[in-house]
């Protein structure tokens, strides 16, 4: 039997994740080119930034590479700028959709004993010192993250 | 032993009050009368907003009675208006802590089982045809609460 409370952890990441979508679902491609505010990020920016930190967890969770390694510099390194080449609104869903489905994967196969293992980003010793620095905390983090952004997003769609 | 899972959650609930506590320690209490965007909330809804919801999780965990019954209807069932009269941030910011440490000490005394068990607002029939719908899942989608409006906060104290 899998670790109900786990379970519960991944599923409210893929509720994040939907959540996300029916953000981006809702208008054209062109309205997520504006910023969420005055003077802050874009809506293609912030799908961009939630794709390239989600594409980083394979790596980080020790499941393998990124798949969109490219989108790292452009919507983690380095800012939003509206200059800057970016994929489209269409695009960036796709890829979003590809990793959340990968990754998804991934924890479908996953046991306790593998959630609870460090993630790559800590060493052996430094683990040991403290459990907590395990893969179910990287996905706690970044569903967290997820749910930062949501909140930024949402000034796209609510007029209030 | 604890349940490793269900600690790492609390301590990512814990993690996301004292990040709160950061952005409102950061200026003095005027800054946060002003909103996180043109036309959104102000700062000092945000945090009566998410205090109010904090303490609603007594009640729905089954802990206890809201310690600030009052700010349900003001905080939660309203929207923000600045006509509106509203404790100070520093009172604000006295009951997100008490609410904060009282709902840590019934956190410290919680077993798995308690966790799992149902929240005040889910029938015993509905639980049982969904398990999830539990106290550990109250804390998972509050903490997630937090982060969320913390994104839009974020606004009140970085230029980018």
């Amino acid at each position: 039997m899998k670790n109900q409370a786990i379970t519960q952890v991944i599923k409210s990441w893929e509720g994040q994740n939907q959540a996300i979508d029916v953000i981006f679902g809702k208008f054209d491609e062109n309205h997520y080119l504006n910023e969420v505010a005055p003077g802050r990020n874009r809506g293609i920016y912030l799908l961009g930034h939630l794709t390239a930190i989600s594409d980083l967890m394979l790596p980080i969770m020790g499941l393998g590479n990124q798949l969109y390694p490219a989108m790292e510099a452009q919507f983690v390194t380095n800012p939003d700028a509206a200059d800057l080449p970016a994929p489209s609104i269409g695009v960036l869903k796709e890829r979003w959709e590809t990793i959340n489905q990968t990754l998804a994967g991934h924890f479908a196969l996953m046991e306790e004993a593998d959630w609870l293992s460090r993630h790559t980003k800590v060493s052996e010793e430094d683990f040991l010192k403290d459990p907590s620095r395990n893969k179910l905390n990287v996905l706690i983090i970044r569903t967290g993250h997820i749910n930062y952004h949501r909140g930024q997003l949402a000034f796209l769609i609510r007029r209030v």
